[in-house]
């Protein structure tokens, strides 16, 4: 398995390596070429040998889909940083590994500064953007839709259960491997959209692709220094639309295309979203008026705000390090809530916070009125006992991830508030972060180590914890009948 | 109830009346004097009519205990601010409410600045740490205490699992009420030590006992506006020492005193308590050699600062807003945590954070191993599911409080840090707060809408949630058999 997602993360390097060759950029060309040779060979030479050994009915277990996905994303994350440190743009691994971690698990955090991201070729620039598609979507279920149709379901599930963001993840037609490919055809469809959309703009077209890439990953790599301030204001308010779609959960679109629009509008996340987009933006309008004294720019700059950091993606239209404290808390706020469950946006997710919600006020009926009988629902459907416990638990290790890292990273010589935003921009898949003491800060000041450490961070937050905890865990092989585990 | 706790506090005030006749301040006398009268005349007018209401049986229920806790506390720190005010040295009654209820919730915040603490009569001071004192055990187990013993045990049981601190409340011997002497016992005695070992060092006998008092109820008023800075290193030694002490369950000393030492030195969260603080100190003194170039001095100021906000006292020897961000982040660390179960401590309490990683530990096994069994212990005792689930939803309920207070502060012009820093120091009652933009960052900059907001953070934190939100939570005396409840 493992030989196979190399070999096909080596064919995703195809298609930079055609943009390098239509811009003649051979210098880049050469390198993708090169990986894509290096990654093909060794995914054989994994591949073909373990074939024989049965893998396929070990793969049914959950834990065999968590390794994966973990194993799957680290892989990627390392031979996707390969070309730029060939092509020397990026000429430190760990910078380059900081770099891919950051596209797949759309991030876009990057370690470049303005100059240097102009200075890169379109091959590079795509490349980047690029990563962000794929890992949107996620890596694996894009490698299902291409799969041979005689995988196992059992095996697609756990690995869509794995990779897909959310705490429910529905199939939406009975055979999971279709269920990716609907998602993968509206994802496509809609990215194309926005490309002619921004095209019809002041973008040209190679701007106009990489831009609707890293929106529909939720992503945020651009081609500027200055991210998207320098385009017009209907490239921006396009963008922000996008944004937001790309971050509502894809299933109500496959609703509305199945003509099933009644469903499709009866999500209570889908309009508490949109509710609160609404609020934080308009707040943040009236608070920012003063900087820009034009209300239709504090409109346009705070819509957009809203919209990147809620669906994190984490492009920027003005320099959000230098508004209120008002404006900051509001934008940390929606750093922590994230998008909605199933689409490409990161975070806790709107659903899981509003599980969260739910069960505290079910604890406190339950405290106050003992006797009292309480159902717990989301949409209509009871959610069972389990996943609402489950929530605490889940909020509760990811709260101990955070804080251990900001202790990681805590010998930085920064101020708190660029570290705590920081870890929060890495662990929720976000880019941007904050600081009170630095004009601008930027993850190109951390130290080699903090870059590697806040790199793993974004493949930890991106696939919700569990895979790389699982891939971190000792023992992880234990055969299942000697199950028995007692924590001391 | 409420009648009777309004006129206990009123005779609370017996003491500081004596002390400011004592010192001659006829003023200050007056003012208590006053207050004494009202609260009396206003309890008895409550007390003797609802007498009758047969008020007793219904008390039995948890939530009657909550109710009564929330309203006590609520009423006492509203009654405890009149006598500053009337004295005048805390005009505004906002002010004195905000100081009232961080003594009695042994916050220790203060919005006094230096010189106004300096000028305030020895019977005000008295008071502000005879709060803390009273608030440490907690007012009703005071009262408790103090109350005819033919008091149903029920009843006081809910009292004291609603007042104590920490995840689980044990009764010491068969009768609750003897429990709360036998806490009181121990806990006068150890104030008494300290006030001896204090008094034999350069502190005056008066400044002896209301440290004694401020460190028992690991609370943090003083007499200076330096804290403990201008006092020798014998005595920030002393204090150190009795912090920590003041920080661990008081089950450990009572069963010292019985001769079970083996049982008390079994506790697990002893043992890591005294880790934490060691490694937290010494990380520290490392980090702030540079500040002091003396090694004895960054060990003292260290080691003070780690006991001081890990007690949540909040006392302090040095100007911590200067250290560097290391150590900040430490100490933040430090204050989440808090002190042990059954201290005077607040915080999340270590016993409740080591069930929080248990949690995490099994809720993983779970997922990587669904065919495992797992018993998380505590000391060696099983900890049933129930626990383990609620440490979650615990969790998750102080999270969002937490947030919701931020966001509330939000429009204050502080700094992400400042705000932080705050509510993490008024729902954890602990004290001081940092911030980069503010050379000296004090709770008096904030306005009067937030220092109430905070006053109430303080007395939700102390009272561990249920209690405070009980009594702001509509529909509370719906009869038990209609008490089915569905949250939609």
């Amino acid at each position: 398995m493992t030989g196979r997602i190399l070999a096909l993360t080596g064919l995703l390097m195809v298609l930079p390596l055609i943009v390098s060759l239509i811009y003649s950029e051979y210098h880049s060309a050469q390198s993708f070429g090169m990986t894509i040779i290096i990654t093909i060979a060794v995914g054989a030479a994994i591949y073909f040998p373990s074939r024989s050994k049965g893998e396929k009915d070990r793969l049914l277990f959950t834990r065999e889909g968590l390794m994966i996905v973990g194993i799957a994303w680290l892989a990627v994350s390392l031979i996707g940083a390969v070309p730029f440190v060939i092509d020397g743009c990026i000429p430190s691994f760990a910078d380059a590994f900081f770099e891919t971690a950051s596209g797949f698990s759309t991030t876009g955090a990057t370690i470049l500064s303005g100059e240097r991201i102009e200075a890169m070729t379109h091959g590079m620039l795509f490349w980047r953007s690029f990563t962000h598609w794929i890992g949107g979507m996620g890596v694996l279920v894009f490698i299902m839709a291409l799969m041979p149709s005689d995988e196992k379901n059992g095996r697609s599930m756990h690995i869509m259960k794995a990779e897909m963001p959310g705490p429910i993840v529905g199939k939406l037609v009975p055979r999971v491997k279709d269920t990716a490919k609907v998602l993968y055809l509206l994802y496509i469809v809609l990215t194309l959209v926005e490309t002619i959309l921004l095209w019809a703009g002041d973008m040209n077209f190679f701007e106009s692709i990489v831009h609707a890439l890293g929106t529909a990953g939720t992503g945020g790599f651009g081609t500027l220094g200055d991210s998207i301030g320098s385009f017009s204001p209907y490239t921006q308010w396009v963008i922000t639309a996008f944004m937001v779609i790309f971050a509502i959960n894809f299933n109500l679109y496959y609703f509305i295309v199945i003509g099933r629009i009644k469903d499709a509008l009866s999500s209570r996340e889908l309009w508490l979203f949109l509710l609160i987009l609404t609020v934080a933006a308009g707040a943040m309008a009236v608070n920012i008026y003063p900087i820009y004294n034009s209300i239709s720019e504090s409109i346009r700059h705070a819509a957009f705000q809203t919209a990147s950091l809620a669906s994190t993606t984490g492009y920027g239209t003005a320099d959000i390090n230098a508004w209120p404290t008002f404006s900051k808390i509001i934008m940390i706020a929606l750093m922590f809530i994230g998008g909605c469950a199933g689409s490409t946006a990161g975070g806790l997710k709107l659903s899981r916070v509003m599980l969260m919600f739910k069960s505290c006020k079910r604890n406190l009926t339950k405290t106050f009125y003992p006797r009292s009988v309480n159902v717990v629902r989301l949409d209509g459907k009871k959610v069972d006992d389990e996943t609402t416990d489950g929530v605490g638990i889940y909020f509760t290790l990811y709260a101990i991830i955070f804080a251990i890292i900001v202790l990681l990273l805590s010998y930085e010589p920064f101020d708190f508030e660029m570290i705590f935003t920081s870890v929060l921009s890495c662990l929720n898949n976000i880019g941007p972060c904050f600081s009170t003491k630095l004009a601008s800060p930027q993850f190109a000041d951390y130290s080699t180590l903090s870059k590697v450490i806040l790199g793993l961070a974004m493949l930890l937050g991106r696939l919700e914890l569990y895979p790389m905890l699982f891939v971190f865990t000792p023992r992880r092989f234990e055969p299942t009948r000697t199950e028995k585990k007692t924590s001391k």
